[in-house]
Parts: structure tokens; C-alpha cells; sequence
């Protein structure tokens, strides 16, 4: 098996390099690093039509991923997701191209088994043995789990408003759960404090260079299923953004091969109106976001009032000749529901709001009709049941139904 | 793209056999049909290594599934789900061979979503437009939302007991839902009725005969990733039993194929002490099971006191000499907290009894320690939430946490 092509890790705002071989968290000017890998060299050793026979998972890119031995893979087999068209919904919004990356189905039901499944496979290649992380829920399930799985104690805290059903799973992993009464960032501080009495492992968001990297692998499989070819336009539920930075770091990196030609894909942060600094920053053309003052939404996953990576977030944006749009949490329901009635696929909010955005951005002209659009739904919506209004008849054993 | 090889549909008991143009239910017998398929002529057109650059859906066996043109497909991108080694639980009950299928990694998070998107598929092929079936919870929600995709009217009707979040999955996508202070076997009579006053499709288990064929490819998918090799045991939890049937009729067909070779696996049908009707039947070598009075599990998925493909699968259990056993709620729901801790998996309680099964005939003998041993896991844990006790302290954001 051909190894790992990475080469160190860099700092995307002062430019100091780190090794690979050490652990290493944020860089000494605060910024979140990146991983490089040798493109050259894999340019010349691989060329795309060598993934063909490999197995449906996100390890088919080992060569971009940050794992040198393959023996630290942990995996519970994520990855390859569907790239499904929806053609019903599409011709509802008048965006027959439209298409969905289902990341539903990934184990602990969220993209999140991404960012955990390379991220923890990192950490165990670099001898971690506890880590600790604040999160809005589906990150703190796939990381205790896939932490259980390494044989990693984690401690993950998450805010009481966070979906239930992402308590049931760090509490089943053996994970040290705490809840705490506000939001991610209360969390955030938390941890850090945690971390720094006690040396652990700080797995919170963009404090590892890995998690990125796992992430990122959505927009490499987006370009394999599309045969190699970009779409127009992807559209991102954006809380922490890592996803958003992962996909625009993939897509260069597949440029610099040369796999993919031509422009980018226009990259959207999708946000819900009682959580947007994102949308803040762009509207006025900022490098950076401010702290969102009580920040509320139903998108449980995207209230995130200040992200860590905001300024990538951003770059990826304005390089692509992106935007940033929110949505109203009534408008996600509604598009949430118009989905699985007119589709069969029953998304989470998060992705729901992509829907609602892309049919914004129509309206306005931003998308044209003749584009190829690419909707993320980060998750199952099996995980937050009480986006859904459930009435029911009941009857008794010898009842019939009558019309 | 290469067709379907199906041929026509016969009766396993009285082999009267049927067109497979033509809409059919049950045999005129009261027995239900199976699908026949042109397997010699498939034998000289094919060889297994062309699957291997397809799509990782259970689209892939085309050949092998009754949906004759292609654009009658509905599909949410299912199949191909992961076979896991589980080698920390596999060590804890000495079965170092031990695999899991994770059926979670379907759309509508259960392996329902095979025996519906076949279902649907060939419905639609057939020209339904309205469905009605009864359901535990799971099958109901995959049918739902595939009908949904389909543009399919459906009614389903299940227990006040069935899972809640099942439930939702019905609501959202605009189904008619109906719940049934009673059992299965109640919403099933209700179903009945309404079949045969309004001129329904009636999708209940193995009353229409495309729903094995979609179970079915769970057995060519185990096969195609152990490389063409069969193993040892295979467990299954066993309520209707159209998995077991669907595996063993599999791997018949690529036998008859020579696609695999030599025995057989022996197949356990899993069941709980609180509903083991198959599990009374084989003990005393029976050919068909007695309806299970006041039946009740925690592992809702398998509460079936009476399967009409009873004797189906008390054969395959019979031809491949396996075995049945039943497991106390307790000691699944223990096994389950077993397996997220040791392997990172939250898998249904219908999963986790596969692998209390496996503990025991280990313990007893009848699985030997150099097996290869695959669990099925029919879905993902996420959808039971009550099974997990989580007791968690709450957090002020300006407290600590101190050890």
C-alpha cells in the first residue's frame, strides 16, 4: 500500500512551518495550521484512474491524508457518500442540476465521522491518549466514538440545548460528557481551561490540524463522482466552517495535480439568520467575523456566534467568487419538509438550510438555471426529531380504516 | 448497461409459478412467491470481476434484481454498507474472526432501506401508485420516504410502541400514518382490510415478492467483500425473517453461478426471549413456528409473533445447519453498551442481540474460535434512544472542571 504524501504543517497566517512527526495544536500566533502535502511528487507517482479498485471509503485518498501508517487507521468504514440528484426539488427551485452529497450516511449519522475518523487517526499516530473537546453535538458523538474505538479517553462538553440523541451517543461510547448551560463558545472556554490544567489532547475545532483534513475528503469525492469535472456552485451550512475549508483546500490540491481544469466551483456559506457573522463579514466585505450576540437557531449545528477559522472561511469565499446567504429557521422547516415529500430524503436542518439558499440565491439570478449545484446535507434528520410536527390517529386493534 | 436476468416468479410451496410483467401478491396457496432469474445464461454472460468498477450500491448486482429498466430505479444512494472487523469485542468473546455488517449506513438509517428500494422500484415498474403495509417502525419509514421519491401515495400503520423517531420519518414525507394500540400483527390486520376494500398494493412482509430481493444483497455484498468467500456463521435478528431468507437465497444464486464455493454458512436466526417463535420452532424441528402469545422486546424491530415466511426460514437455518437462539433484553442491551465502548459502534438493540448470540454459542461450543463470524447489525442506534441511560452533570459556562 502507497503511503501518505504529507510533508509538514504551515501556518496560513504567519507562514512558520511545523513537522509532522510532532503534536502539535494551533501555531504560536494563534492561527490554525494546515498540512501540506508533496503534490509534485504525487503528480508524477498517481495519476486519478489508480482510485478506481479501491474500496468505497474516504481512506481511498490515503495519498492526501495525513496518515503515515496505515495500521493507525481507525475507521468504521466512512466515507464515499452518495452524490444523489434531485431532480423533483430541483425543478421546484428551477435548478435541474441540482444535486445532494447525502453525508447522512456516515457512521454516528453526520459528516462529523469525517473529521473524527482522520482526526483520531492522527492522534493515536502521534501517541494521544486523552483529549477533550467543546461541540454543538455531532462533533462530540463522532469524536467519543470513534475515540472508544482507538482505545482514547475523550471528554467532550456540549451545551444542554444540544439534539439528545448526540448525549446517548458519547454517554454509550464510555466518553466523559458534560453538558454546559449556554453555547459552544461557553463550552470552548471550558475545555481549554481543561486542557491546559491537565495536558490533554484539545480536539476542539481547527485547535488540530486533522480534523480538516478528514472534511476535506468531501470535496475530493465530489470530483471523483462528477468523472474529474467541477460543479458551479456548492453550498455549505457554516458553523465552524471546517467543512467549507476542507472542500476549497481539496479542490486546490486536486488543481495543483492536475486532476481537476478550470475555475473552482462558487463556494456558499449558508447560515441561519439568528446565527450569521459569517454573512455579517461578507455583507461587509470583512476579512474576519465578530462575536454574535445571543445567537439562536433551530440549525443547532451552525450556532456557532464566532468561528475559530472564520478569516479561511472567508478566503474561500471571496477566492471563488462565493457569497454568504442566511435563512430563517421557518424557511429551513418548510424546505426541510418540502424535501423528504418531494424527494424521500429526510435531511437535518443544517442541510435543509442549503436547500432554502439555493432557492434564494435562483430567485435573485445569483445561480442560473443551466447550473450544476451541489447541496450539502451534513446529516441524518433521524438525529433531531423535534424538527418534525407528528400528528397521528390512533386506533384500537378492530378498527378499520375508512375513506 | 446490462439488464436484469430475472425470469418469473414461482411458489416456494406449491411451485405454481407467475409472469414477472404482471402485478402479483401472495400465491394463490396463501404462500408468498419468489423471484426465479435466468442464472445459466447469466453464468456465461458475466464474471465477477466486472463488478468491480460500479457504483457501491446494491445497483451493482443489477443482473440479480427483478427492476427490468433502469429509469425505474428509486434510489437514495443505499447498499454497499461497511463489513467491519470488531476486533476488541471479537477478542472479549473469543472470536478473533468476528465482523459486523453495519446496516446503519443506509438511508432512513436501517436496512429496511434495501427491501424498499428494490420494493418501490419494481412497484413503480408495475405501475402502483398507492401502497398500504403494516411496520414495526423501520420498514414503514424506508417505505415511506421511498415512495415519497417514487411519487407513491402510501399508508402505514404501526404500534404506539414502535420507535418514535420512525414515526417522524413517516410524517415528513407526507404518508399516511396510522398508529395501532396493539401489535404487528394487528396493524396487519387492519392493512388486510384496507387492501381489500380500496384495491391497494399491499406491501406488507413477503405479501409482495420484491422486498427479499433488495434483503437479499446484503448476502452478494458479504460474499463480493470477503473476496468470493463464504464464511463461517452468519447471525441475524430475526422478526419476519426476509433478511435470513433474502441471505440464503443469495447465496444460492451465486452458487448456482459458481461465484463461490464449497459450504455454506451456518445461519442463526436471533431472536428475544420475549418473542422467540422461530427460536421454539427449531428446537423442537418444526417446519413452520405458532404465533408468539403477548410478545415483547426491547429490541422493537424483532417483536413479530407470527412471520408468514416462517418456514422459509426455519429451511435455510435447517439446509445450512444453523441454529436459533433468543436473548434476554438485559443481556442485549449490555452487549450493546459492550460493543460502543470496545468498538465504537452504537449499533440498534436488534444488532447488539446478534452479538450476545455469537458470546453464547461461542461459550456452548457450536462457534468455533478460528470462525469467521459476521453479526448483522440491521441498524444504527441513533434510532433507539431510550436504550442508553445517560446520567451527565450540568455545567455553569463559568464553572471548571477540577479532578
Amino acid at each position: 500500500m502507497q503511503n501518505s504524501f504529507v510533508s509538514h504543517l504551515y501556518c496560513p497566517k504567519c507562514a512558520t512551518s511545523y513537522t509532522i512527526e510532532d503534536r502539535h495544536q494551533l501555531c504560536l500566533c494563534g492561527s490554525p495550521l494546515l498540512v501540506a502535502y508533496d503534490l509534485e511528487r504525487l503528480a508524477l507517482s498517481m495519476d486519478p484512474t489508480q482510485l478506481r479498485d479501491r474500496e468505497p471509503t474516504l481512506w481511498r485518498y490515503r495519498e492526501l491524508l495525513p496518515v503515515l501508517h496505515s495500521e493507525n487507521v481507525v475507521t468504521l468504514g466512512e466515507g464515499f457518500t452518495p452524490l444523489l440528484p434531485m431532480p423533483s426539488i430541483g425543478a421546484d427551485m428551477q435548478i435541474p442540476g441540482l444535486l445532494m452529497k447525502d453525508e447522512g450516511l456516515l457512521p454516528t449519522g453526520s459528516f462529523k465521522a469525517r473529521g473524527a475518523a482522520v482526526g483520531i487517526s492522527k492522534a493515536k499516530e502521534l501517541g494521544v491518549q486523552e483529549l477533550a473537546m467543546p461541540t454543538n453535538g455531532n462533533a462530540g458523538a463522532a469524536w467519543a466514538l470513534y475515540a472508544a474505538r482507538a482505545k482514547m479517553k475523550s471528554t467532550v462538553i456540549m451545551p444542554v440545548d444540544a439534539p439528545l440523541i448526540t448525549r446517548n451517543e458519547c454517554a454509550i461510547s464510555g466518553s466523559n460528557l458534560y453538558l454546559v448551560n449556554g453555547l459552544i463558545s461557553d463550552a470552548g472556554r471550558i475545555v481549554a481551561d481543561l486542557v491546559k490544567s491537565y495536558g490533554l489532547y484539545d480536539a476542539s475545532t481547527l485547535k488540530e490540524p486533522y480534523r480538516i483534513e478528514g472534511k476535506k475528503t468531501m470535496g475530493l469525492e465530489i470530483a471523483e463522482q462528477l468523472g474529474w469535472k467541477l460543479p458551479d456552485v456548492i453550498l455549505y451550512p457554516t458553523g465552524g466552517g471546517v467543512g467549507l475549508i476542507g472542500i476549497y483546500k481539496a479542490l486546490q490540491e486536486l488543481q495543483t495535480l492536475g486532476w481537476v481544469q478550470g475555475k473552482l466551483p462558487r463556494l456558499v456559506a449558508v447560515q441561519a439568520e439568528g446565527c450569521a457573522p459569517i454573512v455579517k463579514a461578507w455583507e461587509n466585505q470583512e476579512k474576519a467575523s465578530e462575536f454574535w450576540q445571543e445567537s439562536k437557531t433551530v440549525a443547532f449545528g451552525i450556532n456557532v456566534p464566532k468561528a475559530l477559522g472564520d478569516f479561511l472561511v472567508l478566503e474561500a469565499i471571496y477566492a471563488t467568487g462565493g457569497c454568504a446567504v442566511s435563512i430563517h429557521d421557518e424557511e429551513l422547516l418548510q424546505e426541510q419538509q418540502r424535501i423528504a415529500e418531494l424527494e424521500g430524503a429526510f435531511v437535518c436542518p443544517e442541510g435543509a438550510a442549503t436547500f432554502a439558499a439555493a432557492r434564494k440565491l435562483k430567485q435573485s439570478g445569483w445561480i442560473a438555471e443551466n447550473e450544476c449545484v451541489i447541496a450539502l446535507n451534513t446529516g441524518a434528520g433521524i438525529k433531531y426529531p423535534d424538527t418534525v410536527n407528528v400528528q397521528v390517529p390512533v386506533l384500537q386493534p378492530e378498527q378499520r380504516i375508512t375513506r
